[in-house]
């Protein structure tokens, strides 16, 4: 395809998003439950786009897991479409006042949330992702590109025909949601460098599509994802506690970035926590991976490629021991991505220390890791997990996906 | 030098920001006001660097204005101090709950502002931001990268010794103010590509400044600057407010971002509106420019080689006529750099349309843009005026320094 093809295509986006920078919110709601309606009537052609993707992928040897993931069938898409009905019912961000002040002069300011625009997310293969963010995007008014992988192709290209159809009914240019996986494995590419049409990219999925996104793209970028999450289990923990939290922050779901990957015991209490917890997680099912012999723990596996800082995303786990909390902060902050940490204890002084000193965008104490989460935060939604400082920090929900305007009014002030 | 050395002068400045980041704010304040007692305590020092600095500047042809931002005397040393006393007294950002909520199952979820960490500027030969920008960091509890202009190299090395030795004797460390000015001209490149050493760049300087470090930085950027700022005259303006506005905003100061470039003019009204513009401008010495022949004015200029995205900072503007507001709104989304626009009108619906429709960081009705301006906002400081959507859009004052960090507080939760 041309790259006057592609830019006509992103044009489109920018008109879409200005029709919906000022449709009311109810107009972009009755869009979202359109596309909850388009979707169960589309359920046939949903299915067999979705049949021809999975057979493409066994094929060509896609892991179970990913599959899995990949898969549609009538219970998933009756949850497409509950998850589009519940994203309507979002309280919308759009005409937020976040300041308001009156100038000595009599000039009146006030700063409002307004939707970026054109939002560009670049994700893997998971065809309710496709579904949620056309829906999140609506929702906070701007417009969307997809780039969806291309084990998915077949399905998203149903899924946002369908969801470009319901748009129009409802009043709205079907351009809103705009999909480029015609463009083939170039179409990233050249969306990372659509500076000045594209305002805002996502980029969700693994470490090094992340890591390519962020090095390449001129276009404002919102990281997401990587978690190398820690649990510190201070002197002053309770130990049935820190069983507890470091089992369900491991094993409750392992492909997360919110799940566990490494564990620190402070050395007081190393010689009955770290054996309890070894062998706790051992029952569970979990591989016990350290660099240095563990106090009571015969066999541990080595630390994966990356040391400390291996994201396992599988029943693998680090155990290390430290010298106090100090050593633990530093831990945390060297290895970590700054996504999500917990301490447990039962100290006020250890906790407060480690929650202001531990760098990250969700900082807990004595509560699982895997609570990081738009939809557990209350949010609603989520977008993504952003691991940057800049914009947004932690699960993201809809207002995280705005911006936000100053409007100034006057009656023919000047300045002296 | 080597990138050892740099790669340790960034690794300090992580260290002072920790630092930072859990020192209490009177520390910090009495930092900055010590910082206002050294530069009155070195002026012998700093006045000798800058005649240094001054005299190569004439050597090697530096322009007349340029010197001029450059040179300091007593006067300017004394209010160098006075703003830091000023900045001295800001309400401190750090530790604002944005957002709080216990959720059903007991967890406590606080949102605060944290600092970012360690911020990086590259910016002009302008001594008076290298004091600015280290008193607006410690205020918001960052370290501070500078890479100042070399034609203020030695002005500005006696201002970081003197400021770090007022920092050190207020209890922080000195590395919260560095600068990398001993790296040459390869330092800005390397603070771009310093992602996981400094959390945040801020350019401030030209157009070709800051879309280098957009295009070339991983590190996050907050763009800041170019101009090119509309009035838009509706067949509704009070032709006087109109005079008035456009006046002010072109000729009270040239050299700066929120002076407007370009007067758009309803065509309903253009046969008396333009030429009395055109007048008026002319007797203040402002050169008229347009594309086409202006109803009633002879011998406009041709526009300049951007066309109608020119940024003059000069005494020249840009006239043009169109046919209704949607053609208004059209041009300035279109040429404009999405800075400040206004729209001069009786007419309160053409208001609600430009300022909803036109895609700016402020959009003003009846009113002059060079009121954009953090000083002029109230924020009383201004690190500079953002002209992207992420993370903050208009004038950034302290709160714009900071990031945010999710605080869960819990007696044990896991996930079901």
């Amino acid at each position: 395809m041309a790259d006057d093809d592609f830019e006509q295509l992103l044009t489109a986006s920018q008109r879409a998003a200005r029709a919906l920078g000022v449709a009311p919110a109810e107009r972009r709601h009755a869009a979202i439950q359109a596309i909850a309606e388009a979707i169960e009537r589309s359920a046939g052609a949903i299915l067999a786009a979705n049949a021809e993707d999975i057979a493409r992928g066994r094929e060509s040897g896609l892991a179970e897991g990913l599959l899995d993931r990949l898969l549609l069938d009538d219970a998933r898409i009756a949850s497409l479409a509950a998850a589009a009905r519940q994203l309507a019912e979002l309280p919308d961000p759009v005409g937020e006042v976040l300041r308001h002040r009156t100038l000595p002069n009599g000039l009146d300011l006030t700063e409002v949330r307004v939707p970026f625009g054109v939002i560009g997310v670049i994700y893997e293969a998971r065809p309710n992702v496709t579904v949620d963010l056309a829906c999140i995007a609506l929702g906070s008014g701007n417009a969307v590109v997809l780039r969806g992988g291309s084990a998915a192709e077949r399905t998203n290209a149903v899924l946002v025909e369908a969801m470009q159809g319901a748009i129009e009914g409802a009043g709205l240019p079907r351009e809103s949601v705009q999909t480029i996986d015609r463009f083939g494995r170039d179409g990233a590419g050249r969306l990372m460098r659509a500076r000045g049409l594209v305002d805002l990219l996502v980029p969700r999925g693994s470490a090094a599509l992340i890591e390519r996104v962020v090095t390449e793209s001129t276009v404002p970028v919102i990281e997401t994802g990587a978690g190398v999450v820690h649990a510190f289990v201070d002197r002053a923990a309770q130990l049935p506690m820190a069983l507890e939290i470091v089992l369900n922050a491991k094993a409750q779901r392992t492909s997360v970035c919110n799940a566990l990957e490494t564990v620190l015991v402070h050395r007081e209490i190393a010689e009955t926590a770290v054996p309890a917890l070894a062998e706790a997680l051992r029952e569970a099912g979990v591989t016990v991976h350290a660099d240095a012999p563990l106090p009571g723990v015969e066999g541990a596996e080595p630390l994966g490629e990356g040391g400390w800082s291996t994201e396992h995303l599988s029943m693998d786990i680090a155990i290390g021991v430290v010298d106090d909390l100090d050593a633990a902060i530093e831990h945390v902050n060297r290895f970590g991505t700054h996504h999500t940490d917990t301490i447990v204890t039962d100290d006020p002084d250890a906790a407060g220390r480690f929650l202001a000193e531990v760098d990250s965008a969700v900082v807990m104490h004595n509560a699982s890791t895997r609570f990081t989460d738009g939809g557990e935060f209350g949010f609603g939604a989520e977008v993504g997990i952003s691991t940057q400082k800049a914009h947004a920090r932690g699960p993201m929900g809809l207002p995280e996906l705005t911006s936000t305007k100053w409007i100034v009014r006057g009656t023919g002030q000047v300045r002296a």
